[in-house]
């Protein structure tokens, strides 16, 4: 009867995401940036859940959200995050930490259980003031310079100010215990449109990918949009334009089956509809979980904007600002999802990688670490359309709460 | 002994040019917003000179300088504007303005001529609040709700805090009077090449070209860039880098052998790094002097866009912004340039159309206009590098006072 092992309601599972849909809403998403006012009120929400859930909530001096059990036996770590990019989807973060809460609530009280599931919510994954601010202060991996340096990518605004503004400046920030914890398990939705396609359930998270960020520049000639000849231009913007439409005529050849590439953003300088733009600049990213394809991609762009240069009109630069590492997920937490997942899912999983970055990357440093995921109805994600039927959203919770089950049994 | 009879002051030119070039000085240009501080500080430089030009000054409610005579006999008008495009070059708009002074200082104080030169600079010739306001509101085609919707490009301020900011709000605005005046004349700098390719000093401006500037819309769908493959991205940043060079391929065999085209500025939304962009725009101009030239290219630009949305990844839309109609320069203008051009050039002059808009176009909407240029080393424009070497500058003024005299005899 596995059913009732789990004990996991559903109905309470799809309240709760709702309850934090309604906190921030936009449209048929949520907008809920970093230390805005409705990301604190989900944090505080979430706090105010843990007591239900036999652990004691605290809000650390970087924004995280910990509940820890003071129940006896192995801890299981378990959550994702609240906050959401820049009007975007509802379940993008929620959906791990509303599990992590459930499995906390059905483990937690069980008395045939030893352990406990412990419960996180990373700050600021999605990056608005950095990279995996939250995670990474809790694995000891951000220093107070770090944070100083730290910025609002939209406003400009320092995480030191915004820190203050919401109250948290001079809170200590909570760390890993060594050996307190047996690892850590995220679930998250997939974003993309694999398991829909395949109609399955969930998705055994492999590996993460590493992320590869570079700034391409370009440098011409800023000139008179009127009276400068066509023959004698040196348009950076045009030369931008070109690198990008060759990125995507060359690479196809060159790459993964999963190699993802994408230019997300674009500046001319002056940018004014009169001037020849003299300076262009686009950000440029490439995702793989082989570092070696990576490699030939990043050589294959050098030699682009080699040959882009010696044409002599437009000069071009490519410069590596963020260099991932594929994180490897833990085997045994990948044997322990499938078999939760034939239980409660009918078997319908199939292991692979994640395309996105995620906070058991930086957890994975730590400690064993495992994602599942969920379907994304037609693969869209960061924007305000993200979603899952309710029916996979709750068979994804039972897989999660029996793979907790299971890691703490074994 | 044509040299007597202008009584031109090189020198002096030089050294008034010079000391517009100190006030907003920027590397080796200036940077001299419309309403900023060392504009309005030049304005009043310049209102300072008129005098003894035998002009009184007025700076009126739009921020036009304005000299006026009250000597007997036809008045010549004679001008061009003192802001700069942000961080640009020193001569584009005084060069005009000084040439205009030294006429003024040269022709109002002799005794063998009859009549007078006026002196005008318009404000914001360069548009940071708008097109040509301060020329449009003098020839009468400029509104109260036009000032009331003008706001600057760059900081957003409107154009109604900006004149009480500068102690200019509540002035009249002054407006041409009919008949006053036999005509306007306008020096600039070429802004292009073709001057110093030929080795020619003067150029005989026959039309200004029309302006028309488009506003292309694409729209795919945002979405995350780790997560969503590739073959089924609908990435409209790509979309738009696409078009942009399929512009650059098929113009050439489209435009006439003058057209120039640009796009000046481009804008992905939401414009991060890990997001697919959904919607990507770009700020496109065409400039030539045959409008049926332009009627084609816009013709293929938008048989450009229905096949680009035909094929079902991305849609896009093609607004036209702003269509401008070649200025005539007057024939009778014309030939004095060309006469004058024979007494101090050496007959070094070429008739060409101007590529680059100028007050003259509006000036001609109400009375006879004409343009005169000199040549730009490079080619080089809005650009801190944009220069013209001292005897060029010396030999302009002189080409420009002379015709002057001419029009003022005729």
């Amino acid at each position: 009867m596995p059913q009732t092992l789990s004990r996991v309601d559903g109905d309470r599972v799809l309240a709760d995401l709702h309850a934090l849909r309604a906190i921030g809403a936009y449209k048929t998403g949520v907008h809920k940036p970093t230390f805005s006012e409705p990301h604190m009120r989900s944090l505080r929400w979430l706090a105010d859940q843990l007591p239900d859930a036999g652990l004691d909530a605290t809000i650390d001096g970087i924004g995280n959200v910990l509940g820890s059990s003071s129940r006896p036996g192995p801890k299981l770590l378990a959550g994702s995050h609240l906050e959401s990019q820049n009007y975007a989807g509802w379940l993008d973060g929620p959906l791990g930490v509303i599990y992590a809460l459930e499995a906390a609530r059905v483990i937690n009280c069980d008395p045939d259980v030893h352990g406990a599931v412990e419960v996180a919510a990373w700050c600021d994954e999605e990056g608005h003031f950095g990279h995996f601010l939250g995670s990474r202060s809790w694995v000891g991996a951000l220093t107070e310079a770090d944070i100083d340096a730290a910025r609002d990518r939209s406003s400009g605004r320092t995480m030191r100010e915004a820190l203050r503004d919401v109250g948290l400046a001079g809170r200590p920030r909570l760390t890993v215990e060594r050996g307190r914890h047996i690892g850590y398990l995220e679930a998250h939705i997939e974003q993309g449109d694999r398991l829909e396609r395949s109609a399955l359930a969930i998705g055994v998270v492999t590996s993460i990918v590493g992320i590869w960020q570079y700034r391409i520049s370009f440098t011409g000639e800023q000139n008179h949009a009127g009276t400068t000849r066509m023959a004698i231009r040196k348009d950076a913007g045009l030369a931008l334009a070109r690198f990008c439409v060759a990125i995507d005529d060359r690479f196809p050849a060159l790459c993964g089956p999963r190699t993802v590439w994408t230019t997300g953003r674009i500046t001319l300088d002056p940018g004014a509809p009169s001037i020849i733009p003299g300076l262009a600049e686009m950000l440029f990213q490439i995702r793989d979980d082989d570092p070696a394809v990576i490699e030939g991609l990043e050589q294959t762009l050098r030699t682009m904007a080699a040959e882009v240069t010696a044409q002599g009109r437009c000069s071009v630069t490519v410069e590596r600002l963020r260099t991932g590492t594929p994180a490897g997920m833990n085997a045994g937490f990948q044997d322990a999802i499938e078999a939760a997942s034939v239980a409660f899912a009918g078997g319908r999983s199939m292991r692979m990688p994640s395309a996105a970055g995620h906070d058991a990357q930086i957890l994975s440093t730590v400690m064993p670490a495992g994602m599942l995921f969920v379907p994304s109805i037609g693969g869209i994600s960061h924007h305000v359309l993200e979603n899952t039927c309710d029916a996979d959203i709750v068979t994804g919770a039972q897989v999660f709460v029996e793979t907790c089950r299971r890691l703490l049994e074994e």
